[in-house]
């Protein structure tokens, strides 16, 4: 990540959550104790009521932020397997794969759960909204170099553009959080988004 | 929509949410008063808090709920296009402009994040989350007449399951949402989201 943001970007918000991140990060969400972080952060509790709303918007917002820095730690690892695959139907058995590890497992389901419930949170405070927006994009970034690569290596179709399908393919296995309740088998949920998400990279006949 | 439910379910949390709807419907979400809405339920600040958080929970939800009802009511003029359709390509324009209203419509735009924020809302809330998902079942429900009708006519794919693509489509149109502040222009979305639609519903060659 770049660090040339200026004084005036790296602002209260912003000390906050990485003093927040800090703390979670020795001593979990529940040994997080909020006036050891606003010490930290050289801020108050009026400020991170305006800019978090409460505690919980806070820690759900560190969270986010723990949640997508160990994302693109991992990113390598993740989408190795799209990397290596050597055919049209190794990329497509990667893709299913992922999507089934980001629908079924209870890790994935969580975090899926704290990345809406943030998102909810930010869609009513601009600045932190922004904040999720920029980490999203970076996230997309990443992941559309899998299929940029796998474009590249004649695998999937050439005429999708790698960045916004990306993006779409991250808001499907967010979608997987909205039906959970209604329909707790993950694996009708799979049928479904798997050969959707396979038919764009097919190539063209 | 069924009114067989009993004493016991009609609880505190359901008062309010009707009573807050009522206002809400009269005087709209500034004139709505909390404290008229509570005398209403005859209920408590307490409870209030207890079942939706805050007045802005409640006032969420009872949209929600609002938003349900109407779509619920609206429901045939929104799949008289796909019950009309007579041929699999009318059946899949149908579904581009189905697609296209939901992601372009500032109406529609607006109602998709008021569902995300009581969908968060609801996360941790299970009698909240029982509601939403209750609802949400009746509406994937109509919607899935659309496709199982289609079925029916031979316009579309037999072999999916009518109630799933349904179910997996509502969280599509959802997961727009996601992306509006890194991809603003729908139509990028709209691009991967249509043909990725489509794709199960043709009928196998």
């Amino acid at each position: 990540m770049s660090d040339a943001t200026t004084p005036e970007k790296r602002s209260t918000a912003k000390a906050i959550l990485d003093a927040a991140i800090d703390h979670i990060e020795q001593f979990g969400v529940e040994g997080m104790r909020i006036e050891r972080v606003l010490a930290d952060a050289s801020s108050s509790t009026g400020s991170m009521r305006h800019h978090f709303g409460s505690r919980a918007g806070l820690v759900e917002a560190a969270q986010y932020e723990i949640y997508v820095r160990t994302l693109l730690a991992e990113s390598t690892s993740n989408l190795d397997g799209g990397f290596a695959a050597t055919t049209t139907e190794e990329f497509l058995e990667y893709m299913s794969v992922q999507l089934t590890r980001i629908a079924s497992d209870p890790v994935a389901r969580e975090r899926r759960m704290t990345r809406l419930r943030v998102f909810a949170n930010a869609s009513t405070r601009p600045e932190l909204m922004e904040s999720v927006a920029w980490l999203q994009q970076q996230l997309i970034e990443v992941t559309s170099g899998v299929f940029r690569s796998a474009q590249s290596r004649g695998l999937i179709n050439a005429s999708i553009d790698a960045y916004d399908y990306a993006a779409w393919f991250h808001g499907l296995t967010l979608s997987r959080t909205f039906t959970e309740a209604t329909m707790p088998d993950a694996d009708r949920w799979l049928a479904v988004a798997i050969p959707a998400a396979h038919a764009l990279l097919r190539p063209e006949q």
